[in-house]
């Protein structure tokens, strides 16, 4: 653990993310100050204890958090240039449009560092900040070229003191990265779920768990996700673009009847690309699928069961069925542990169906 | 309940599906008898008590059930028409190819019928089979225009005998509406997975769960899915070609700085659209994030907890975290429920993000 950052830190811009900046960091004694165009959000963030309210003349700020959305994102950061000594970053989830938008309005690229917390809520305003919203998450810092040593590391700081996990990444880089592995996956699931509309009610009555997986992130706002894809617009466009060529390629061959084989395959050789648990390169976990009862305490009895036989979990799903009060539960256990769950589960009466 | 389906019931096919058929018909006490060109499995399917080997002088079959790989179902259905007086079906996941090569192939339309019962597994051949595959499952009964009424009575017999639930759906029907909901996902999934191949590892590293969602399926058996997409080509092609057509125009309005709002909307829709637990319409469930330490024994002590609170627990999610051994795991349950499991959970000292 490095030294908390050095205050005092001002924070403009007081929703979710500045608020929770605001109560992550007076957890470790920093001070801070909190600033809005709205001042009704800066009195809900003071009221939640992240930090008190900005005075023009309260000081000099070591560091300046600018958490406002994207597109205003960048002339804010150039504001904040205005204090002589102070390193200034961002939270937003786009990078280089921002970071251009504050050189262009005169901020010293010296002193600026970009930053993106992977965190968020469905939720919005300070009164749903919390503490430990960065704990354990991965949060991006992205120095300029140009950006001094030592005001990295002051970002650094920040974003230990908050609880997160520092990854360095160039701006350019990280927007073609969450393009690909965030913002187009985004709007593919939209498209996709947008196609249940002129479906036919019985169409969709046959719809499994890969339809509910590919399309759960379609539930997001359509605002946030809006400002989002139009900052990072063109590293979205490229990948769709990739993506589009690839489908096209693959209806010609539906429609030729060709072999998909090498398509599907490799669709199994990038899924094994994501990280899995804690960052690690994906385990292959065995599935264990157990039947239970659709009532309160029966996951429980299941849990309870597992946690007696030492297994850990790694993952659990829920697999609805049709018509009756019963569920189907896959557990995900490293490999080494399955007999011992299998074996232990159907000896306790669980109906373990591998 | 109907009557159980009146045996001697011929099943072919003594993979997974098959075998599962005879079990679950054995287990009703019907009268089964098993066919497959590999007479090993024959004999597996009999060893797990799935019926007895099928042979030319057992008598004639009042119902032939065909579970065979859709590219060979159609010529089974045809030869399964010689017995004078059987009701024909099958379990293929493509329908309307399968029976118009039966009838191609001289199969007598009165007596065929069209089935698709949507269960499996991820392993494969009678050693995976269980009675209770299809307990609760949907099973789309697709029969001809010319089916007799009473041969389209015997399969649903069937179905509900095997414990699935009947869902009748004409064979061109079933096709378009798995290719939407399930073939072109597939194929959608495989796509977008196969685009990190090409990526940097550290693009891949701020993978999301939206990313892990969107490529679960990906990692799916690729020759089986082959055999699936080419039987329903045409209809696959058709959906994607559709949402090929939306991506196009999504990516023009991202390099013009379009406004992408409605597209984002509509998803929002068409997610809403997608059936929830037990086929009810989605119910929007609160979701009660708690962050819990990652060893044995810790979820359980979440669920015995929110069974105490008699809060029954309709999802659960798992999300990992990165650098530290803890997890964030996150909690569906009924509006109605929240405010008991969240303040519960609290009283018992539990770390509730909601």
């Amino acid at each position: 653990m490095t030294a908390p950052v050095s205050g005092p830190v001002l924070v403009i811009g007081s929703g979710l993310i500045g608020a929770s900046v605001g109560l992550a960091l007076r957890r470790a004694g920093v001070q801070v100050w909190l600033d809005d165009v709205d001042a009704v959000a800066v009195a809900e963030a003071v009221d939640r204890g992240a930090g008190e309210p900005w005075r023009p003349d309260a000081g000099q700020p070591r560091l300046v958090v600018v958490a406002v959305p994207p597109d205003v994102a960048g002339p804010a950061m150039a504001r904040a240039g205005d204090f002589p000594d102070a390193t200034v970053t961002d939270v937003t989830s786009v990078k280089a449009e921002p970071l251009a938008e504050a050189r262009a309005a005169g901020a010293d690229p010296r002193r600026l560092v970009g930053g993106h917390p992977m965190a968020g809520r469905e939720t919005s305003g300070a009164a749903a900040a919390r503490h430990d919203l960065f704990d354990d998450r991965v949060w991006v810092i992205s120095p300029l070229a140009e950006s001094d040593p030592q005001r990295v590391e002051d970002v650094r700081d920040l974003v230990v003191t908050c609880g997160a996990v520092p990854v360095m990444m160039a701006p350019e880089d990280h927007d073609r990265a969450v393009a690909l592995t965030s913002h187009a996956p985004q709007l593919l699931s939209s498209l996709l779920a947008a196609r249940l509309l002129d479906a036919d009610p019985d169409a969709v009555a046959v719809s499994g768990q890969g339809l509910r997986d590919m399309t759960r992130i379609a539930g997001s706002d359509p605002r946030l996700w809006q400002s989002i894809l139009n900052s990072n617009a063109d590293s979205v466009a490229d990948v769709l673009e990739a993506f589009a060529r690839d489908l096209e390629g693959a209806i010609t061959r539906l429609r030729q009847r060709e072999d998909l084989g090498d398509a599907l395959a490799r669709g199994v050789q990038g899924q094994r690309r994501i990280p899995g648990k804690h960052g690690a390169t994906a385990t292959a976990y065995d599935l264990v699928p157990v039947i239970i009862k659709d009532e309160p305490g029966e996951l429980a009895r299941l849990f309870v069961a597992a946690g007696g036989l030492e297994v850990n979990l790694e993952d659990v799903r829920i697999d609805h069925v049709l018509g009756k009060p019963s569920g189907l539960v896959e557990l995900s256990v490293r490999p080494e542990a399955t007999t011992r769950l299998v074996e232990g589960l159907r000896a306790l009466g669980f109906d373990v169906r591998a």
